[in-house]
């Protein structure tokens, strides 16, 4: 239910954009990121296995459904590169 | 010197691409993430803060002027996303 992941994404839009582009320079960019690696992550802040300041206390407030969703929705996200010359 | 980045990429290229897309589920994408991201995660795998059975053995083996040319390097690949719709 990528609409679900949609809204539930509005919390790490400030830092992360709605696209999955980072907003901020300690924040990495979300899109199109495997749903494995990005629940992982979460459930890695969420435990305390992984820490960062503003990502523990937001984890902390997610059920594995809340994870599922939206990593569903920045998983969905099509990325396309540029190479430098 | 994003060449010497280009270059040291080639270590990471298995998991992470050249172009810094994922290849393995659990790899994230790098391309485009910002320096200061990027080099924080490759220090704290360093140091041991953030823990990974790959990036703990590989980050112990780089040294600073090595985390600056390959974050140089996926800092500087431009990415562009297309959203669900």
């Amino acid at each position: 239910d990528l609409g679900a992941g949609k809204a539930k994404a509005k919390m790490c839009a400030a830092c992360h954009g709605i696209d999955g582009l980072s907003k901020v320079a300690d924040a990495p960019n979300l899109a199109g990121n495997g749903e494995l690696y990005l629940a992982r992550q979460l459930k890695a802040f969420r435990s305390g296995e992984r820490k960062h300041p503003q990502m523990s206390v937001i984890a902390a407030g997610l059920n594995d459904d809340d994870i599922a969703v939206v990593t569903a929705w920045y998983s969905a996200i099509k990325v396309s590169v540029e190479l430098p010359q």
